[in-house]
């Protein structure tokens, strides 16, 4: 008979919990702790062990996943329980920038602790069900290692290289898209609101344009791989014109433009530096420095 | 015998040029006028006849079809010919806001023409296939009796309703969704190449979410319809936090992130007028005036 590896889970917010709960269902005996300790009753009660300090909780533990709010305070939980954690594994699955969680994984390296840096891209429902995707990035033999462990968390698992700070970067990467994305989906159905156009009646329209998002990312990546930009459909100069009209109409209504002007200015200044008859995806190559 | 209905084609960019291939592909006598009469080779070579003048062209036409670059340019061009236009019926296919288009519905309404005003959803490639998109909004009438010879320009199409400005609000909204999400996307991929990540990499990742936002658009219209807030996955609070992360690694990598920002800056308007704690459908709400 196996046993089943010990599991440490550090902060029990929404997230925190729901990754206690999916590790305690696989059979994991878990250790957790919390700052404000209330928070520990539900997965105390499911049969997680509390634990009095963070040095506390990982003496013991095979694997240690951290999800806090952000890389600052998941470092103050570490820093002071570096001694236990020496030769231990950490999953560090608080979202944050790529160079935070380089950083975070350099310190680990000093005090001889093994770090992978991973990021949760769908929400806690979607925890120990087949459709959460998480992500990972650290030395390929560790994450291969704590895979069985991990797979309680359920879903799609991907681990995306050695760099640490590479699954930040998908996650800020795809944070970006789906938040500005969803800013222009806001907005859209409050033009259509202002003209006298229903959600309902907007909607399987609006279905229709993120599916062609959806189906125009292949190309775009091909696009920015080989710093291709040619149009074959719409021009830079074409597009800045319909947003033009865009935010003609939205003003019109007195409706908030500023994201829409934002992305107008943007457009015109790579249209000024001369690149009006390119496809949209010049903007990618534009948008870096010295682009 | 009946005879197919003779259709006029005015404005032979690259769209009205697919429009009037269209009409000849499907056997109506059509005739053609454009500003420069060089781009009319290709459709006269097709079958097409070419006028010399506007009104010449709208003599004998069962149906005119108006596509040029505005409405400003639209109303030129209809003006002059406005006697020969009597009785007859103007599909302006041309893209503006639907102010625009109310006010030259109300134009050829003084001048005894019939109108219906229409917006072209998919690019000159999908004319005269199952993947064109057009939308309609006029008398029901008027478009029931035209239908069929709209019919030859493909794909699905929609009468809206009687408001003339209806097709133009769709189009202004969906443009405004779909351009506001490119501008997100591509500066996604810029962020990911920046931090060492291939477009190839990140793309099905970023297909993914993309059809996230596909599947989020039903509840979106649904909340924005009952003016129903309250979060249920994420909250403004915590979206504003993620898209700070965002900009925190766009800049430390030096890319622009004017966009960003302004979508950053406008959650976080809405969000100290008291609705932190809403989900995100609480923008389309606060956009409108007096919201
Ligand atoms: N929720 C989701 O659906 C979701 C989805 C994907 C990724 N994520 C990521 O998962 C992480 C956690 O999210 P969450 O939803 O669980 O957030 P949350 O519910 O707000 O929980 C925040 C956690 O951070 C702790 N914390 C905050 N400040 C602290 C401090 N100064 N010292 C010690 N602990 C502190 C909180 O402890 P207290 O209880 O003591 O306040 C709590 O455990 C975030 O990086 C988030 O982006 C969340
Ligand atoms: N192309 C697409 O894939 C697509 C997709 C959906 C909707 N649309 C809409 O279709 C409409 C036409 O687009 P397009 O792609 O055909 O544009 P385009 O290739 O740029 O053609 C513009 C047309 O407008 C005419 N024009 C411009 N200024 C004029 C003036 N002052 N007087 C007379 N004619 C003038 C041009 O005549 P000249 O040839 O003499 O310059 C040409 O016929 C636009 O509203 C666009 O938004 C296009």
């Amino acid at each position: 008979m196996t046993t089943s590896p010990q599991v440490t889970v550090l902060g029990l917010g929404n997230m925190g919990r729901a990754l206690a709960k999916a590790f305690l269902a696989h059979g994991h005996p878990t250790t957790v702790w919390n700052r404000s300790p209330e928070k520990g009753a539900e997965v105390v009660a499911a049969g997680a062990t509390r634990a009095a300090t963070v040095a506390d909780a990982v003496r013991t533990a095979d694997l240690v996943v951290v999800c806090v709010v952000d890389y600052k305070v998941a470092r103050q939980l570490l820093e002071p329980a570096a001694a236990a954690l020496r030769g231990r594994t950490v999953v560090n699955l608080t979202a944050d920038s790529p160079g935070a969680a380089r950083d975070l994984a350099a310190w680990a390296a000093e005090h001889g602790i093994d770090y992978l840096d991973g990021s949760i891209m769908t929400p806690t429902i979607t925890i120990d069900t087949p459709d959460a995707v998480l992500i990972y990035s650290g030395p390929a033999g560790l994450y291969q290692r704590h895979a069985p462990t991990l797979a309680a968390l359920g879903g799609r698992q991907h681990h995306l290289g050695a760099d640490p700070g590479r699954a930040a970067a998908f996650d800020v990467a795809l944070l970006d898209l789906f938040w500005t994305a969803v800013s222009g989906l806001t907005h859209a159905f409050a033009l259509a609101k202002a003209e006298g156009v229903d959600g309902a009646d907007l909607a399987p329209f609006a279905t229709s344009i993120a599916g062609l998002l959806a189906s125009s990312v292949d190309e775009l990546a091909e696009r920015v791989d080989h710093d291709r930009h040619d149009a074959d459909v719409a021009t830079l100069e074409t597009v800045a014109a319909g947003l033009a009209h865009v935010i003609e109409a939205a003003d019109r209504r007195g409706l908030d433009t500023s994201v829409q002007r934002a992305a107008h200015a943007q457009m015109r200044r790579v249209i000024d530096a001369g690149h009006g008859a390119d496809d949209v995806s010049r903007l990618s190559a534009a948008l870096l420095p010295g682009g």
